[in-house]
């Protein structure tokens, strides 16, 4: 009806997901005196004097980030919950409250909505945190979750991407690939169940990986213990889009080189039997596999001895002074890491 | 794949949308001391020592909330701002921070999500708001945009949806009705427009109205005046879903009775002619019509000669003791207020 001002069409995948947003948000300019970080991490700081409030959102699309045909609402609710939780953890703070938007298409009954709800509580009961608004409202199709958090933030404690420095060790929690190979189980069972509906899946054996990729939980617990052992990181991010992307925005946001050792991530046993199943290489599941929600971070070479013997953290490399992000492979050689998102069979 | 525990299906419909938020929330129990303020206001609040900071998240769907063969993105980047600030000026606060989320198809370009920026960046200038953080995502279909605004409010200032007083006075910013008169003249255009293309849209002379629905502005000139004349509201909401509605809401929460006079409800006189020619009742878009983000609010009675002569404020009503709201029509009927949502030809 009205002719656009602007004829021309620019495919959105032509710059990719950081790249579209680094140009749209690049004629933002803060202008309040309060605002201590805008954009460009995993949330933003507002001051509140004697600490920091962190704000982060984020969207999960049904058909793009879910498939109700194996998530479960209530899974779904909780997950949605503890993606916004890890953003809040990887600036090194307290989360406190969520906000929650809804929008739905009328073929979700009530039923549906109480179940993701059921989830949403149980995240809020489980890290301490307060659901105190939102909104739920009609979709023309499909379900729709977008969650706020914020939390606090000890303004000594604030950890942003930026931040690390030379001869820094390079310290992931938990393990990665887990959630990725939990998705191929669930794919898998679902082309299964679509070719003979009468078929049960099959997903036993397989329970730590499919609750990575159905129940995640956010390292609240790595926060606390990196408290008790009085290590602050130099910079720090969630492992939501996977390890070798992270590792980049690390790289990038702190100006310094990033080197891992390929034999120092930690992988799940599990899915090394996993992998040649599928025919997947386990480095590249777990440089790219995403959504593990564990957090990446660096600490000064000083602080090593205090991390060393714990259980929950690898060091699996260092920075230098550069740019860039190499993996030093297991026969020594050096690879120029690139976040490539995954790709199959490499 | 998996079955769902639960059989039943309720129709969201059956609930309707304040009775589902109401329904589905009724389990969240606040565990933290902060937390000032959760569910059933414009916005949250979270208690941080000397003043409390608001947060309120908005959805905005399209097929739902906005049709793009008449929207310019410009302006629905624009008003997707504009509807969340003005909660935060419904608790008598100050909006400083928003985060942005946006799902949209690719059958957008990247220079729709410009136009869409375009306009959330002018948003932020004319209301000194930074944006601090977001998600820009793919969605099988359709835009959706989910904005949390945040802002800080002076604790002797606060002002939620109770508080109203035997005696006060119902006092409502701007006027209403106009924001559901653009959307006719535009819903009336596309019918036009989509029985023959060539047409062009007749719009001109009804510029007021269409500005109301394409591009409102949130009243923080109003909270700005209250300040000045120092009038602290004892209840306040901003008019989204109509001014009935919010009567409602106002007269529930404060648990008393509102009573309003129909030939007191403010609606700009274009608006009268226009009801005529679309055959609809004037008190009823004004009651019902909706999106107009005027600020309706109660005062005590003493401070009556401190707004009665300002060109911006009109009193509408008084409360009294008791439950529901009453409307007062020109011939001193006395009729029950329903939450109908708009309803043609009454």
């Amino acid at each position: 009806m009205f002719d656009s001002k602007n004829p021309q069409r620019t495919p959105i995948s032509e710059l990719g997901e950081f790249g579209l947003i680094d140009h749209l948000v690049k004629n933002a300019k803060s202008k309040l005196p309060n605002t201590a970080l805008a954009m460009g991490d995993d949330a933003g700081l507002i001051d509140h004097g004697a600490y920091f409030t962190a704000i982060t959102t984020d969207l999960l699309v049904e058909g793009v980030h879910f498939d109700l045909s194996y998530m479960p609402l209530k899974h779904l609710g909780y997950k949605s919950v503890v993606v916004n939780l890890s953003d809040i953890y990887a600036m090194n703070g307290t989360a406190e409250h969520i906000t929650v938007g809804i929008a739905v298409s009328n073929r979700f009954p009530v039923e549906a909505l109480e179940e993701i709800y059921e989830g949403i509580h149980l995240a809020c009961e489980r890290y301490n945190v307060d659901l105190i608004g939102g909104d739920t409202t009609a979709s023309t199709s499909g379900l729709m979750i977008s969650i706020t958090a914020t939390g606090r933030v000890e303004k000594a404690k604030a950890t942003k991407r930026s931040g690390a420095k030379d001869n820094d060790l390079i310290v992931i929690s938990g393990d990665v690939g887990g959630a990725y190979m939990g998705l191929q189980i669930l794919e898998r069972e679902k082309q299964v169940f679509i070719e003979n509906p009468d078929m049960q899946p099959e997903l036993g054996g397989h329970e730590y990986i499919l609750e990575r990729q159905l129940k995640p939980e956010a390292r609240k617990d790595i926060v606390d213990l990196l408290h008790n052992l009085q290590v602050q990181p130099t910079s720090m991010i969630d492992i939501s889009d996977g390890l070798s992307s992270e590792i980049l925005h690390l790289s990038k946001a702190s100006n310094h080189q990033f080197n891992v050792y390929e034999n120092k991530i930690p992988i799940d046993p599990s899915i090394y039997t996993l992998c040649e199943e599928f025919n997947l290489n386990t480095t590249t599941v777990g440089l790219n596999g995403g959504e593990d929600y564990e957090l990446l971070f660096t600490i000064s070479i000083e602080d090593h001895d205090k991390i060393k013997a714990n259980p929950h953290l690898s060091v699996i490399g260092y920075v230098k002074e550069g740019s860039g992000a190499n993996l030093i492979t297991r026969d020594d050689k050096v690879v120029e890491l690139k976040a490539q998102g995954f790709k199959h069979h490499e």
